[in-house]
């Protein structure tokens, strides 16, 4: 039950060029708080999935669950349910010193994209899964594994052309569990919003470390 | 300081394809623990850091430093260091269960890749940062954001036509944060030898979850 591994090699002219590439396809992406309501291709959203579903896990658990909401009127539910914990968040929980670091951002608990973006994907963990006799299976790692997951899935929503907005709605994880029919085992880690960006899409002028500061080598 | 958005969009069937494409490469990629001593590009290493450096983080903290490990010394008190604990990990810490869950990937405490592979990258999230004034920084969602790049680098590293093995190693982290001499707000969180397979690499007869089994859509 163990097979040779299949491997495409390539020069090294040729790897230093893909990888100079990716590099460029990646630093372009932005997170995108403004998402027209345009639609998009779901081939392609069954595309990034498929490829976030290529992803490491803790001894091969896959323990992840991509809720796909098209519906309107649900997305219209989620918004209600983010904007009201997030503005409890805001106003008490986050605590001044968390509010004045995302100032820079401009972010508050109003958060448009829910309705108008096409597509939303939350993203579960599952904190443990089931053996065939019902019984606990534990999942490594399980937060780590899932996160993993939803680089490879920002990195294909890039590379296809479609923006988002890493979120990670505090607070709100078991109202949007009830209300997206979820067991309890999984427990929502992430919401992505999915579209195109709005006409008058801005972003904050951040810069990134250059790579200086985030490397050393020994 | 909030700019407009730059976006390149892709024709319908030109984002199909890509994203197809996409996928198909990601799904190429495996957990790979025979790697060869044959050197790597320096320069594909640097990019595909670059490329894990453009990750969304929690406010924008990036919280991530990538220790790239080539000195043969080095590596082998890593491997030292890891072996001794992994050994622990296997016999004691983990349990029969866990250990049982391994079995069908034939790992064990014995890591010849360490010394083999001609780079090791070890990632450390930053649990909390410095201000100008040398005050505690927080750094919210540390952990996710990290494996977030981490996603980015496995996605990179692919790319590039470079093998790894996502691993944590449990329990290795204060040693191997001394031995690095990382400072104390920095926490270990994935070791990856990276380099080309070697002749003979095997990989487990794994099948992933189709698409049907991780989507569900509302
Ligand atoms: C968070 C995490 C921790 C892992 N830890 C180890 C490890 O310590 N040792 C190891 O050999 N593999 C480790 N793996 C690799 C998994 O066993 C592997 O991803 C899984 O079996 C699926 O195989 P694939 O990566 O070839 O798809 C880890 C993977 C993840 C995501
Ligand atoms: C784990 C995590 C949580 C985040 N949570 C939020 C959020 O709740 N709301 C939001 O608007 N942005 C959120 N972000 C996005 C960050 O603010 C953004 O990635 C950062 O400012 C860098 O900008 P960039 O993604 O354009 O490079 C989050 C990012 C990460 C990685």
């Amino acid at each position: 039950d163990h097979i040779p591994l299949s491997h495409i090699r390539y020069s090294e002219q040729e790897m230093t060029r893909r990888s100079q590439e990716f590099y460029e396809l990646l630093n372009q992406r932005r997170s995108v708080r403004f998402i027209s309501d345009e639609q998009v291709p779901m081939e392609v959203i069954d595309n990034v999935i498929r490829a976030a579903g290529t992803a490491p896990s803790g001894a091969h658990t896959e323990p992840w669950t991509f809720v796909v909401v098209k519906d309107p009127d649900v997305k219209h539910k989620v918004r209600e349910i983010i904007e009201e914990e997030e503005e409890i968040n805001y106003r008490k929980r986050m605590g001044n010193r968390w509010v004045a670091d995302l100032k820079k951002l401009r972010t508050n608990w109003i958060k448009e994209y829910l309705d108008s973006a096409p597509i939303l994907i939350l993203i579960f963990k599952q904190v443990h899964g089931f053996t065939a006799s019902g019984k606990r299976k534990t999942h490594y790692y399980n937060e780590v594994s899932v996160s993993i997951a939803c680089g490879f899935l920002l990195a294909a929503l890039q590379n296809a052309g479609l923006v988002t907005v890493t979120t990670t709605p505090l607070n709100c994880g078991p109202r949007l569990r009830v209300l997206l029919d979820r067991p309890t085992n999984e427990k929502l880690l992430m919401l992505l919003p999915v579209g195109y960006p709005s006409k008058e899409a801005t972003v904050p002028d951040l810069r990134r470390k250059p790579l200086d500061q985030i490397m050393v080598t020994v």
